[in-house]
């Protein structure tokens, strides 16, 4: 399968991007973004975005009923060239009546070793912190995630 | 320097993002997605954009002059999961007078040796495929970018 874009720079540091079925998006560089995203903003977006889908879809099918799913992603950039994400926090916030812990766990560790194709592309220097907050009906307990 | 998002899911593999400033964007799965972007779709877009906007900026501290520079980008993942991209194309197309084609080839080399934070996060098993366009008063000249 094969996914694609057009970016065309407008100015500055300014580029418009179009994909399939004529979606379009612009960006920017951090210093004056605007209403545009900023290229490691997106990444950061796959990376959370595929992840959840992932357990999302997963936790559906164990028949955990979900009220609420959030992910809260927060990336920390290396000071020096090529300042990529040194360290990703990834925090999952699932409430529902009856929520396991197991299941939610066993959606994070499918996501992250078999299913999230922009996880399995990451190298080993961008080191994942994973964390889960479950809210089953009695007060929030939040959990490490260890792998 | 930290970077954050929050997503909410809202409904089958829907998520609403929200990253500084307010800025929102829509998630979706590819066999669903109207206007929303998919988490594979932007990671391309995070890495072309990432490596578009080091090659305009060093560009145009060269003093060439930039009246058009577009970027071509095409991930094919594998048809087994995780489905990565295994192989992801990329082509610039720098047009206007005098562009010089070292200027453009010092330009990628050192956006994918030493700028580019979305590169620099990426296994070797994901390959890419450089290729550059220049079209600099005369015919267009299509070279390939061996690294």
């Amino acid at each position: 399968m094969v996914v694609s874009a057009k970016l065309q720079w407008s100015d500055g540091l300014k580029f418009t991007v179009e994909v399939a079925q004529g979606r379009k998006m612009e960006l920017n560089a951090i210093e004056e973004m605007g209403r545009a995203f900023t290229p490691m903003e997106l990444f950061l977006v796959a990376l959370a975005g595929c992840t959840a889908m992932d357990i999302q879809w997963i936790i559906s099918r164990q028949r955990q009923q979900v009220d609420r799913f959030e992910v809260l992603v927060r990336g920390t950039r290396l000071e020096k060239d090529p300042r990529y994400y040194e360290k990703i926090d990834l925090e999952y916030i699932v409430a529902g009546a009856g929520i396991k812990r197991n299941a939610v766990e066993r959606a994070i560790r499918l996501s992250q070793e078999k299913y999230c194709s922009v996880r399995a592309m990451l190298k080993d220097s961008v080191k994942l912190n994973i964390s889960y907050t479950i809210a089953a009906g009695g007060p929030e307990q939040k959990f490490e995630f260890t792998g």
